[in-house]
C-alpha cells in the first residue's frame, strides 16, 4: 500500500472514525484504524464492536486530486498514536507506505514517522447490512431529532432497554422514545420513505451521542437502514453502523395523561433561569429538587430549603394559566434538561394533580413532549 | 449591613476573591468570602491562608453610581454559593442585607435567596504588611516574567524550597529563578524603584500563578511590597498577598556554564513543532525524552524510537551552526516548554558537550535564559 493523501482530508475522516474506537476494548486489533487503499480511494475504519464507523476520502472531489494511489492495499495502525502523528504533521500532504512486516511508514516534509502495523485481514468484519429497506431523514432534523430525546435515557445498567432510544417507525412518521422511568422525552417527525415499512428497534443512547457529534449540521438527507440487529447511517463518503439493543421497549403510551387539571404558559427563558436559581441552594444528589406551587394573580413560586444553606425563593409570572391550585415538587434537573430541548420562545405545562406526571410542551406543536414525573415532598 | 450593587461589579470581584479560596481547608470560615460595607464602597475577601485576595468596589467610579450603601457593616458567606448565585442572577442590581443572626438576603428582580452567614469578626485578619519598601511593575511585565519562569518551578515537595520562585532584586534589576533540579529558568528587568533596598525571596508557585490570572493585561504599574515572610502586590482596587517560602534559595549561578562547545540558531516554531512530533512515540513517564544530533549541512536530527510502537526521525535545518558535532538527549517536554516561554521567531542553543547542561536563549537578549539537564541516553 502506498498512497500520498491531503493532510486536512485525512486529519478529519480520522477523527470521525475515532469516535468509534475506545481504548478500553478486549479485541487488541480494534484500538487501531483500519485503511484500505483501492483505485477509487482511500477507505478508514474504527470500531469498539458496538459502534462502527467508515468514512470513505475519494482520490478526487470536483475535479481536484485528493489522493494518488500508487499501490493498492491495506494496514491498521494504533488509533492512538496515527491519530495525533497525522493532526501534527508540518506539511499539507502526506505519504503513507507499508514496507514488510507491516512496518508503515508516514512522511510529511522532513518529517519520518516508522509505526509498527497489524495485518487488517485480522481486522473484524462490518457487519452486513441489506439496504432495501431503507428511509431518508434530513440530517439536521435527525440531529434535532436525536438531541431533544436522547438526554433523557437511563444511565443506569439496571434495565438495559432504558439505556437505548426507541425508534418506531409507523404510517411514514418516526417517532423517538426515550425515558429513565423518571422522566420522558418524546418526538415525532413525517418523514419520507419508498416503503411503508414499520419498524421498531432501540438505539443505544451511545451511538446516538456519537453520530451526532460526527454530522454535519446540513440540510442534506441521511439515509437510515435498519436490520434485525443493526442500524446503518450513510452519509456521503459516511457509515456509521450501530448494534441495536435486544428486548422490548415498554409501551410508553399509556404513561402519557390525555387530561389536565392546570394549564399555564411560561416564558422558556425566564423560567429556565428561575428553576436554575431555585436549584442552587437545593441538596445535591437528589436531583435538585424545588418546590413548585401557584399563587395569586398568574404568578407561580419556584423554591427550595436547606436549613443548613439557606432558602430561595422565585417567582414568575405566567402568560396564561387555567384549571386548578396547585403544590407540587420535581427535579429542577429534569425540568432544565426538558426546557433546554424544547424549541420556541413559551412552553406549556400540562399538571394532572400533584402525584401525576406532568408534561410540557411547545404550545401548539404537537410534535415534541417531555414528561417528568414529580417528587413526593409536600 | 444593607447595600445596592451594580451586578456585573459584584460577579468580577467574586471572581478574583475566590480564587484564593479553597474548598479544602481546616478552617471552615475560609471556605467563606467576607464582605465588608463602609461608606467608601464594600471590601471583598478571600483567603486559604496561604494567599489572600481582598478586592474594593468603590461607591462611586468616573462620576457614575456602583454602590449605594443603606448601612455599613459586615458578614461572610459560604463562596461556593455565594459565587453561583451573583452570577445568575436576573437583573443588573442585587440588594444585600444582612437580617438577624447572620442571616443573609440577596434581592434582585423577582428572585429571592436567604444565606446562613458567619460572623464577620471571626474571619482571619489579613497580614500586616508595612509599605516604606516598594517598587513598580508595569502589570504585563510582570505577568510575562511570571509565565516565563513558572513552570520551572518543582511539583515535587521533596525540597519545598523548590516549589517557589526566587525573586531577587538587586540594583534595581529583578531576577526571577525558578528551577526543578532538571531544568531552570531565568528572566531578568531593570524596575522602578524609590531606594536601593535589595532582596532575596522565595514566592510559592502557586501563588504566582493565581496573581497571573487576575491581573489585567494592562501596562498600568503594579505596587510590590516586600516583608519577612509575606509579598503584596497592589493594583487598583485590588490586593493580592502571599506568604513567602522559608529557607534558602540555592544559588544558580555556578549551574549556568560561561563557555559553549556547540552554538546554533534556530528557527522557534519549526522547532518546536518537530520536538513535539518527535516526542509522540516517546515513551510516557520519562518526559519523553528525544536524541538530538547534528548531521552535515548545518541539519540537525531530532529522533526517538520505542521498538514496540515504532519510530520517527525529524531533520531541522538551522540558521546558523558553529562548534563541534554532537549527539545529546533531553526531554522533549523541557525543551518544549523553554520554547514556548521565549518570546521571538528565532532562539539559539549553546551546548556544552552531551553531559552537560545546555541553554536557550533569544538571540541579542540576555533578560532571559532557559537552562536544560541531558538526559543520559547515548
Amino acid at each position: 500500500m502506498k498512497f500520498v493523501i491531503q493532510k486536512d482530508r485525512l486529519v478529519q475522516s480520522v477523527q470521525d472514525v475515532m469516535k468509534a474506537v475506545s481504548s478500553r476494548t478486549t479485541i487488541p486489533i480494534l484500538t487501531g484504524i483500519k485503511i484500505v487503499a483501492t483505485e477509487e480511494g482511500v477507505t478508514l475504519t474504527g470500531s469498539d464492536s458496538d459502534i462502527s464507523i467508515e468514512s470513505f476520502i475519494p482520490t478526487e472531489e470536483n475535479g481536484k486530486e485528493i489522493v494518488e494511489i500508487k499501490q493498492t492495499g491495506s494496514i491498521v495502525l494504533q488509533a492512538r498514536f496515527f491519530s495525533e502523528i497525522v493532526k501534527k504533521l508540518p506539511k499539507e500532504s502526506v505519504e503513507i507506505e507499508v514496507l514488510g512486516h507491516h512496518m508503515t511508514v508516514i512522511r510529511s516534509g522532513k518529517a519520518e514517522f516508522n509505526l509498527n502495523g497489524l495485518d487488517a485481514e485480522e481486522y473484524p468484519h462490518l457487519p452486513q447490512v441489506e439496504e432495501h429497506n431503507s428511509f431518508r431523514v434530513p440530517t439536521d432534523l435527525l440531529k434535532t431529532m436525536i438531541r431533544q430525546t436522547v438526554f433523557s435515557v437511563s444511565t443506569s445498567e439496571t434495565r438495559p432497554i432504558l439505556t437505548g432510544v426507541n425508534w418506531k417507525l409507523e404510517n411514514r412518521e418516526l417517532i423517538c422514545i426515550a425515558t429513565d422511568s423518571h422522566r420522558l422525552a418524546l418526538r415525532k417527525a413525517k418523514i419520507e420513505t419508498d416503503t411503508d415499512s414499520s419498524y421498531n428497534v432501540v438505539i443505544p443512547g451511545k451511538s446516538l451521542n456519537e453520530l451526532s457529534k460526527i454530522l454535519a449540521d446540513t440540510s442534506d438527507e441521511i439515509e437510515i437502514v435498519i436490520t434485525e440487529s443493526q442500524v446503518l447511517f450513510k452519509a456521503e463518503n459516511l457509515l456509521f453502523f450501530s448494534r441495536l439493543l435486544d428486548g422490548n421497549y415498554p409501551d410508553t403510551t399509556r404513561l402519557i395523561p390525555a387530561e389536565s387539571k392546570t394549564d399555564m404558559v411560561l416564558n422558556t427563558k425566564e423560567f429556565l433561569q428561575a428553576i436554575d436559581r431555585a436549584s442552587l441552594l437545593a441538596k445535591e444528589g437528589r436531583n435538585n429538587v424545588v418546590k413548585f406551587s401557584t399563587l395569586e394573580e398568574g404568578i407561580v413560586e419556584v423554591s427550595s430549603n436547606t436549613p443548613e444553606i439557606g432558602k430561595v425563593i422565585e417567582e414568575v409570572q405566567t402568560q396564561e394559566i387555567t384549571g386548578e391550585e396547585l403544590k407540587i415538587s420535581f427535579s429542577a434537573k429534569y425540568m432544565m434538561d426538558a426546557l433546554k430541548a424544547l424549541e420556541g420562545t413559551e412552553i406549556k405545562i400540562s399538571f394532572t394533580g400533584a402525584m401525576r406526571p406532568f408534561l410540557i410542551r411547545t404550545p401548539e406543536d404537537d410534535s415534541i413532549l417531555q414528561l417528568i414525573l414529580p417528587v413526593r415532598t409536600y
